[in-house]
């Protein structure tokens, strides 16, 4: 087993316990100090890994409330359809208040749920095989999805080798295994080119720590050095300094929401970065499945920028204010890059360049 | 009394104590949770309140060093000088160990000890008084070179009012109050704006966190909360928000050394500042007394910049490890800015513009 074959099977997000009686998950909220998988049998304890962060990362937390339908419909014990419907539904209402903004929470269980009401007439128990057919062709799903973002970015990757050095890489926040089904959407790049044979010298990766929540400390740089790859962690306030040094050819990142004319709504900080990048002549490029691409948003202008609690910014990991009182706190969740910042947009389905629009058109999106 | 002047009273960083027999300091490793004066006595109380902290910034540093060598060369019992000269060279070797790297430190030593030098012959009493006045007039002198950078910002900041809004300004790190005399260099505009009778809602000012050791959350933020001015407090990577939302007009950083061609050396962060004040269009100025315009430095490429301690970045406020063991830690304590992004450069002696060369000897700097 290679060491990235021993990453994954050590850090899969989610998976079936023994004899698929529970949903086995790491329990993020204690990474990077502890690394340590739980088994979480009841609707409130699903309930509660999505609401503390437990599980974290937009296609994980899908995966997530898919597996969860799945055990949580399998419990229930009658082979009457209309019983059967009503207590899944209840059980995808309440999952569904675990994070009232989380859209892939909320595809994932409508689809669950659609499952359901499509099967009407068929044996419960066969629905019940269905469900824990349909949350696994979810997590498939994404794996395919990463894996060809991944060999896209692994492609622009080696266009930069033979250079005499290692290949400087910079990222923002976690959009790594954690946070999906397998290989994670920027760091897939890093990922397929150790399955392609490369060493992990071959590659620098620095680490934006990402404020206020810290996702690139405490899980990019985590199972990215796991991974065996080379990487570093600094200051998101330090990445111009490592642009200026000659230290970065390339940056990814991730996404959570692009619109049709390229404008890319992700973590807080990702737009600074993008303005640097451009500044020091660097390839910006944003790894999106292609369903976080909404046709139907014209420009990032649309988008709106959540606003999250001040005390994540005040309180140095809600221990301790380390501000005055009377100071207001600014702290908005993410931000908008515009696209004529963006070097491609990589989706599973092809590499997109500006203007965006017409990529995305040619790629079938609509 | 004003409440700019409770603030100036309460947060005086270095000052007398009782009848001259200790020096009186706020312990501002414990800001902003407690505001607490603490009297030295001795050289070890002298030295290890450098070392550790409890009094920062350049200029206040080096106040600090002047009037602990006032004090304990007052404690010196002897009238014979050769004696009285060789016990302050001990004391000014001694507190010159206690932060390695800061200039003020050793140019206020070498002050100090150059007046005890220069005034052989003359009665131990009488050097004891003069060491006294001195100390006072390196204070003092400090808080004139910030009174006059902040008339020339309180101008900048005049050209922009009568437009129908508060005046959005962006700082980094702390050049405020708490590392100097009086007034701080880029918070000194904002300051004589309230002196000239503007209220404190006619600006609001937002204070970049400044990871890793957070002197905007902390330092900043509090005095200019404390004088009544609007203050906002964010995470160094949402700075591009606030720009692109409209509102910041004009940014205001202090500097720890400028080359001849306006290359700046300041905090780490303030380079990002300036490529994003450029990107949107917003004026970016250094504040700068003029003895930190270093001549003989040619461009920012000869300024060295130091490396602290990985721990700063990955351990949160020095309590737990927020990364993996194995990931490299990038931690510059410094950036620099080139002088292409700067708009103005406001000295203790006037505005100066590019070509900054040339502006600098035009005010008599060689």
């Amino acid at each position: 087993m290679t060491r990235l074959d021993a990453l994954f099977d050590d850090l899969t997000t989610v998976k079936w316990g023994p004899g698929k009686k529970s949903v086995d998950i790491i329990d993020q909220s204690l990474l990077p100090g502890t690394l340590k998988r739980i088994q979480l049998h009841t609707a409130e304890e699903m309930w509660e890994a999505i609401k503390k962060l437990k599980v974290r990362g937009a296609p994980a937390i899908g995966i997530m409330a898919a597996f969860a339908t799945a055990l949580l419909a399998n419990q229930i014990a009658t082979e009457d359809y209309e019983i059967f419907v009503k207590q899944c539904q209840a059980i995808t209402t309440y999952l569904a208040t675990s994070r009232p903004t989380a859209v892939n929470l909320f595809w994932a269980l409508d689809r669950m749920q659609k499952l359901i009401d499509e099967s009407r007439g068929q044996p419960v128990s066969l629905i019940k095989d269905k469900l824990v057919l349909e949350a696994e062709s979810i997590q498939a799903e994404d794996i395919t999805i990463c894996r060809n973002i991944g060999e896209i970015g692994f492609s622009l990757l080696s266009e930069l080798k033979g250079q005499d050095r290692e290949i400087g890489i910079l990222t923002h926040c976690n959009a790594g295994t954690l946070a999906t089904g397998k290989y994670g959407t920027a760091t897939a790049p890093m990922y397929m080119a150790l399955e392609h044979g490369w060493p992990g010298d071959a590659m620098h990766v620095y680490c934006d720590e990402t404020r206020p929540l810290l996702q690139g400390a405490r899980l990019t740089a985590f199972e990215l050095s796991r991974a065996g790859i080379q990487t570093s962690l600094q200051c998101d306030n330090m990445a111009a300094v490592l642009m200026a040094q000659g230290k970065i050819q390339l940056v990814f990142v991730g996404c959570d929401r692009v619109a049709r004319n390229g404008d890319t709504a992700n973590k807080i900080g990702t737009n600074t970065v993008a303005i640097l990048a451009k500044h020091y002549g660097i390839p910006f490029y944003v790894c999106a499945p292609s369903s976080t691409i909404d046709m139907a948003t014209l420009t990032g202008a649309d988008i709106p920028i959540e606003m999250r609690d001040p005390q994540e910014v005040s309180d140095m990991w809600y221990r301790e204010r380390m501000t005055a009182e009377q100071v207001n706190i600014f702290n908005p969740a993410f931000d908008v890059t515009d696209h004529s910042l963006i070097t491609g947009i990589i989706t599973d389905k092809g590499l997109c360049q500006a203007p965006f629009d017409k990529s995305f058109l040619a790629l079938g999106l609509s």
